[in-house]
């Protein structure tokens, strides 16, 4: 498809970008991965740090896919901007997926401490992708911090909620000049369609595909409904119409 | 992908089944048959009649695509076993989408004369595929019927509302031995993922496609969205949550 | 309140009417009934009979109730006709509930047999209320049978789960020269606002109330509830917006 | 109803806290609020001050209806607390309604100066009430900051879509230990309705019922709506089924 997803002037053929978290295993994670055509896949740099290296690192290395580190866990801007750092280092990278959340319960952003990372990290020379909450305004406020992309949620992590309000991605989508990217809630193919169809750029999405029954097949469902969701943003939907109307005349 | 649709013991390598009606010409028709990837598709027989036999009819030849014969436009039982014989004499086939609707304003069928249409119908030797509303109990009567498939509405004709009652669907595919295919109010690509997630077994759709901005980039969009819809369905997505679940710990 | 509610031509002040299956005992019953407020509650006449002449009506001759015998429990339009005639002697009024249902796990009507069962009603001389899915045409169809009024459900009796499909009660609304009373599926207060706004004239309830853990203080929910969404439809709601408007300026 | 809402040691028989932007004219906003029951309403300092004293007041004196200053229109924690400030001197009580507002579209909050705000009026001896969004984490670090309530939106001001995102309601109520408010967004009837029963302490809203066709009506139908929701929450709705119930077997 030549319509490719483009963030800080890089460009992806693939408008999925997935999560490593919640896979049983690295041969389910790399069946899954290949079937889902992504390009850039978040790992979580404390996980990473943990084992010692990192299966994971390997794999995506030796599958051509970009690693995306996270600071998944972080609770506040000075862990998250130290965590960024480490990953920098240890991965030869300044794009990071900015976690900052506020409670287990939840996994929801701390909307303070997310603005206040963001901003030190792109005054830091980072690629900042926030994950946030579906807030238009702390969308607005990302993008003027300079961030490259915001990353609402559809719902709380693993939830499988879906996109509870798609009011809210509109109203970001409206007033972005940056890419949106779905992150969070997706729990079937139909959500992460839905998101495209809202106008969002790409779909981030982890346990979906890594908690399915069948992750290799999930992944492949992914990748077909980002692309029908996208394909049908961009082909101009039929209006909704409260009575019927025959499809004839025609040809 | 080698999961086929049987319908009356014949395999269909698509789950998409397309109608013609409200193309703008036979060009842009062909196109969008073409990315649709479709193998089945409805055509009005008295729409046919009146153009003196049908470059639609030549057109579905030529791509190697099966024509299913409807009887679009019928009010009663006794007008739609009419169109259906002479669908079967002119096309040569004893297969028939069924429509009897009750009036132009929902275009919605007409159940008692419906079910009346394919009882008369299966006793003379047709394969019937109604187009019903999403009534379980109408639904069953039509299998109890011998119809060799259901097909209930998402929301009417032309309307684009997607599906208005997931909880029938469910119940139709609950109880349904036949196989259920969704037709008509799909008016974007999640809703046909959404069809197929609910347990449908293919999806039929026609203006959401032929009056799109662009017919053929929507036709590509809903291929997609069944197969992502069929996917994730036989995949075993994860369970919804109403708090937050960490993608860790995993590998 | 002066906006009686007008069913063939006799009124009743309370737009709520009650059901009385479900409740644990009579003395519950009546308090909830008392709360209500209702004018009009429906009796099964099989459990009647059963019961050797009923308390239940005893409750409602005491209450000043007027009650509306229905056909609970019957599976074809013959067995249904028996029983209003039954009910018609035994309780000396030709108001009936007109309940045809295809089996026990939808508990939904079978529309060819309740069709079939109001004209021979009608035919009769009853005064007839069907309960019927929410299909428009259907509704149509037993306006034009000379029912008094339609009454579609929401969701499947006893479910709880409200206005399935909004949709198609406003289709059935618009179209209808009879009151359309909600009758099932009622869960909560919000449903059976919901109901009158989307413009029907009554709502009918039982278990909604009679199986919460506060059956009078449910019923005075309903009662608030229905009158609320009267209120609300008829004082004309603002309209919905995608952007945000501010109350100033104002006075 | 002896049920009252409690909010920093303060009772009120009424769980409807009305606005007057957006009325016509006194005569129809008076009409309006004794309709309503209500016995706290917001009153805009802006306004009042422009109006050289305000008839908004001199009403709310007569009607024996608290007023409750707001912030409406300041775009930063100085404005506010500023206005705050004037708020207490002009109207000699401590109580305020907190808006900081980031844009004139979508009117929603700016989170960190809402916050800010919250903690310098907090510790400036305020009973602090913020207008929030439905952000669960935001609404906690409000109730952190000490404010009295926290009154989460349902949907943009003045948009009339209700509550878009029920889920995050009911996050904020399960963790929440001062008075949840369900602030803006309310269309209908059973929008607020539906707020009590997902757990709301009260409803606050005001074009709803000032720019309705019939405003007096329609406080009427809020007041309803406000006490059915209520009822119903406190009386233990009945479960959510799939198949459906039957009422009998019961008395």
């Amino acid at each position: 498809m030549d319509d490719p997803l483009t963030i800080a002037g890089r460009e992806f053929g693939s408008r999925l970008i997935m999560g490593t978290g919640g896979a049983s295993n690295l041969a389910v994670l790399e069946r899954a991965l290949i079937a889902s055509g992504t390009e850039l896949t978040t790992v979580a740099i404390r996980r990473v740090d943990a084992s010692g290296g990192g299966g994971v690192l390997d794999l995506l290395r030796r599958l051509g896919i970009e690693p995306l580190p996270n600071t998944a866990g972080c609770r506040t801007a000075a862990e998250a901007v130290l965590t960024a750092r480490l990953a920098r280092e240890a991965l030869g990278t300044n794009w990071i997926k900015l976690e900052v959340v506020a409670d287990e319960r939840t996994l929801l952003p701390d909307p303070v401490e997310l603005l206040d990372a963001a901003r030190q990290l792109v005054d830091d020379g980072f690629v900042v992708l926030p994950y946030t909450n579906d807030d238009p305004v702390l969308a607005l406020r990302l993008e003027e911090a300079g961030c490259a992309a915001v990353m609402p949620l559809g719902s709380p992590i693993g939830t499988g909620l879906g996109i509870r309000n798609p009011h809210n991605i509109e109203l970001i989508v409206a007033r972005s000049s940056v890419p949106v990217v779905l992150d969070a809630g997706v729990g079937t193919a139909s959500d992460a369609a839905l998101a495209m169809e809202l106008g969002c750029s790409a779909v981030l999405l982890a346990t979906a595909v890594t908690r399915a029954e069948d992750p290799e097949r999930m992944a492949a469902a992914m990748r077909a409904a980002v692309d029908a969701g996208r394909l049908a943003r961009t082909a101009g939907r039929i209006p909704k119409r409260f009575w019927a109307q025959a499809s004839s005349p025609g040809i």
